[in-house]
């Protein structure tokens, strides 16, 4: 490892019913309704007090099937090549995934989400608070995004290994 | 490095004008006006194409001057011990910090951001376009936070080694 290397280590794992990328909603937005699970490992439960209050959470995942690293990719939502920073896209130098996801309950170390757009098994890396006065910004321009169809958004194989994790 | 382990590796380092945890803006919320930059390394400027056309950005940032894992902590809006998972504070098992920055410009590689927040010299991770189609739901409760004053929140330095970054 470089010295600048950073090590980081799956606190649990996210259960959803999108067993590969193929037809997995890419944002939470074009999942509402589908049911998961966060399994949180016994060490870090004592942190999960106080998050019940929350009406919805943001998980930071790892993208653990995607294939390689591409830094121009065609985006789901659109047909020219993107910069990949301008894009959801799970092919990233650091394969990080954001989502924000409904907090149905908290048993315990384990968490009954909805509007999950990530892959059945994938490892978690931290749960956050959301909260719309931290979350929730005025944003004019979006970009590429401006300009695509608002329509529900579903992945394809495209940057997956044959089980992979959607987009997020 | 145990077989789960996930080994990242920084795209670029984030300028800002604070130097120590003790007096940073605690979210870009509270940060208005303060401006920074992002130095992308140069082997990853192919990906930021297409991105100056968005408000603004997420950036997924390394906390990396925290002085350990807590799994309780008292956050600083709050008095009450809370669990880590229901609050921003930055002494996370993985310690990554998200913030929604203000774009101003991208000028090759380096980005001009401003409702800055963490400190200078955080090792950057990932940049993500925000949308608010994606990222802005609808969130009644907002568990203890519905509680505390709204108003400006700055650090102090309860997570920190001596010059260590702000909590997100």
């Amino acid at each position: 490892m470089a010295e600048s290397d950073i090590r980081l280590r799956p606190i649990g794992v996210i259960r959803t019913p999108h067993k590969e990328a193929a037809g997995t909603p890419i944002q939470p937005r074009f999942a509402e309704g589908a049911e998961g699970s966060v399994q949180v490992f016994p060490e870090y439960a004592e942190g999960l007090a106080d998050l019940a209050g929350f009406d919805r959470v943001w998980l930071l995942y790892r993208f653990d099937r995607v294939r390689d690293v591409r830094l121009k990719v065609t985006p789901y939502l659109d047909t020219e090549p993107r910069g990949l920073f301008a894009t959801r896209a799970p092919c990233r130098p650091n394969p990080i995934g954001l989502s924000c996801v409904r907090l149905l309950s908290v048993e315990g170390a384990l968490l009954r989400i909805a509007d999950v757009d990530m892959l059945d098994g994938t490892p978690l890396l931290d749960i956050k608070p959301y909260c719309p006065r931290f979350d929730c910004y005025e944003a004019r321009r979006c970009g590429w995004l401006d300009d695509v169809d608002a329509g529900g958004g579903v992945a394809d194989g495209r940057f997956h290994d044959k089980a992979g994790p959607t987009g997020d």
